[in-house]
């Protein structure tokens, strides 16, 4: 039996479209058991926790929690802190006087290292504590996961983004370059090769941080996929790196959170870099650069069914683990199902699996061309970023000069 | 009684998302007139039309063209060219070649003034053409019109990422730029301020091409926000120019731009130099900047359902005009009709009262502060942008620290 007491969740990381429905997922929950009472809110993550500044969650009513569920981005605040260990036992001190039996942390990695860091101390104090990690992340690379909530609906937004702008590139001839989210991982720069319809469709060229890049060899791709389509759309991780590791970006940005990462996105320094090469390398005169940003992790309204679904069940399915599961900790993975038609089951695993490392692009994922992705990566990512719009195209019959 | 004959179609200047509802229109009204032979589409607008590169558009089937109809960016293909004199002598070889007496052009006020240069050449060499414009352009700057095909799409787009971008930079606070297309005209910069559902809700700060740029007010604006908000979200015309009218974007390149590039579209150069400002004038850590850049214009699956209807109708109503009309030239406009409710009516306009000069933001648009939009505009911009999505928001009922 687990010990009574009140329930603690927080948000933390970059936003997701989903994010919300994982939070409201659990305190719909966590409504419906009798060992819980306080539902509390600990406002922008570990910096709530700190300066203990909660919410009362149970005084918020179903209609306004279904309506913050669709709303994009933490609905409690995020942070990016990581607690040191210091922090650590402050939280303790808090966790303790507010009487928190159950605390809820949704997040990625760094997320789920806090999460552990806080459940080992609980352990080591003797604090009985369920503690859970419930996943979610857009660059898709939490570890154990199939997939991670939020990155369905981001690669929906990438995919459509893609679409229209291959269109719009065929319109109006050129190389066009789309810098796109993804540190490490290229799950969500992949995804935009589900914007494909017809053959000739782009991107044509997909850059991922999992292959070293080089400038000689993006050049010379550009200008072949130029010379034969009379355009060229290109798809590149903001987290592209040459043969040694050298993030292509870092020469334009040395600003660091407290996790230690380099600032990525929010810049448009990579784009008007590669734009700026592929004018210099070859006689090609439209070239553009896009970033697609923070919109790809937060633009309202769009949203992949799918995700908002699974994001909704791994919130339940965390407080009823912690409930009624034999194990007092935890992260909530989603696996796939063998067969054809896409479905998935969900499965507690330990916080330590999870925490710090992450996924990257599976190798048949990724084309041995080092620029495309494989058939085995558009199968894997259909299903999660939903259907797309429908695309239509002249069949274009030649009238004869006269 | 119109000459029988055959039809010429082009698409030019920036794709908008409605622009092949307009293109749709037009060949669907086009099928019902006996007045009319073949039903040809130039590729790539002049170009096209130079090079007597024609497409057959009566071998497409219906469903193809509705799916065309949903489709972003100029099925047709488009172009930025401009004929010159000798050109649209040429021009007229062509269309009497092809014994073309009904010529539609869609697109903004450069490809008017092609329209009625064109007109003007076949009235005087006695050449009997049925000439029209179909307007389109996400800058809502066309003369004559109350609003134009593409913008209320645009502006969808535009609030939808704005709605998303001020929640996020409330889970994670700080400053966030976001630059938005309109090099002359505020109107889809203003749009912004539709997504505004809570009184704190961003944009907090609007800037349009229409007032003169300060850096010096920008950063004085942007810490007051801050200071009394602890964020603040920015929307910037492309276009923002001094009080001498040097653009922004041109005026400080070199303090940021190491690589020569200055164009406004396609590049991060302008957000990347704002965020730089603000960060050397401010003691604010956390400065975003991201540039919406083509996706406003292109997005797939994103539109206005009252935009997609009227691009549908001005489409129709140019080839109704030309084969029944009175007046054997002229532009279709968009005028709002008086009352509460939202209604248009649609009127023909002579070519050159569209052609050429583009419209601004009237200043009842524009709050005296030059840093935001008015009531009045907010009224006249929501029927276009269409529903937008719900956002909900936590009563948020603090829990006392013990």
């Amino acid at each position: 039996m687990p010990a009574k007491g009140n329930l603690l969740i927080g948000q933390s990381g970059g936003p997701t479209v989903v994010i919300n429905q994982s939070l409201v997922g659990a305190i719909l929950q966590a409504k419906k058991a009798k060992e819980i009472g306080a539902i509390y809110g600990a406002l922008h993550g570990m910096k709530g926790i700190l300066e203990e500044n909660f919410i009362d969650l149970r005084k918020e009513s179903a209609s306004e929690l279904e309506r913050i569920a669709m709303t994009p981005a933490s609905a409690l605040g995020s942070a990016r802190k990581k607690p040191t260990d210091e922090e650590c036992a402050r939280v303790f001190d808090v966790l303790k006087k507010y009487n928190i039996r159950y605390f809820f942390y949704i997040g990625g990695n760094d997320s789920a290292e806090s999460t552990h860091i806080i459940n080992e101390k609980a352990k080591s104090v003797g604090y009985e504590l369920r503690c859970f990690h419930i996943p979610k992340t857009i660059d898709n690379d939490l570890r154990e996961n199939d997939h991670t909530p939020g990155f369905g609906s981001a690669a929906r937004f990438v995919a459509c983004a893609i679409m229209g702008d291959n269109l719009d590139c065929r319109a109006l001839p050129g190389v066009k370059i789309n810098v796109i989210m993804g540190r490490h991982a290229g799950f969500l720069t992949a995804a935009a090769a589900l914007a494909r319809v017809y053959p000739d469709d782009g991107p044509h060229l997909i850059y991922l941080p999992e292959r070293p890049f080089s400038m000689e060899k993006f050049a010379a791709d550009v200008k072949a996929v130029h010379k034969r389509l009379g355009r060229c759309v290109v798809a590149v991780s903001e987290g592209i790196a040459d043969e040694n590791g050298v993030a292509i970006a870092t020469k334009f940005s040395k600003e660091v959170d407290s996790h230690g990462n380099v600032q990525l996105s929010g810049t448009g320094a990579l784009g008007d870099l590669l734009a700026t090469e592929i004018k210099k390398r070859t006689t090609i005169s439209r070239v553009r650069a896009d970033t697609f940003g923070y919109l790809q992790r937060s633009f309202a309204g769009l949203v992949s069914a799918v995700d908002a679904r699974e994001a909704r069940t791994v919130g339940m399915l965390a407080v009823k683990e912690a409930v009624k599961g034999k194990e007092p900790s935890g992260s909530i993975a989603i696996r796939r199902k063998k067969g054809a038609r896409y479905a998935v089951s969900y499965k507690r695993v330990p916080l330590a699996s999870v925490a710090r490392e992450t996924l990257h692009m599976p190798d048949e994922f990724i084309a041995g061309t080092n620029n495309d992705v494989t058939g085995a990566f558009l199968r894997y990512a259909r299903p999660l970023a939903g259907k797309l719009p429908v695309i239509g195209r002249f069949k274009a019959v030649k009238v004869a000069r006269k």
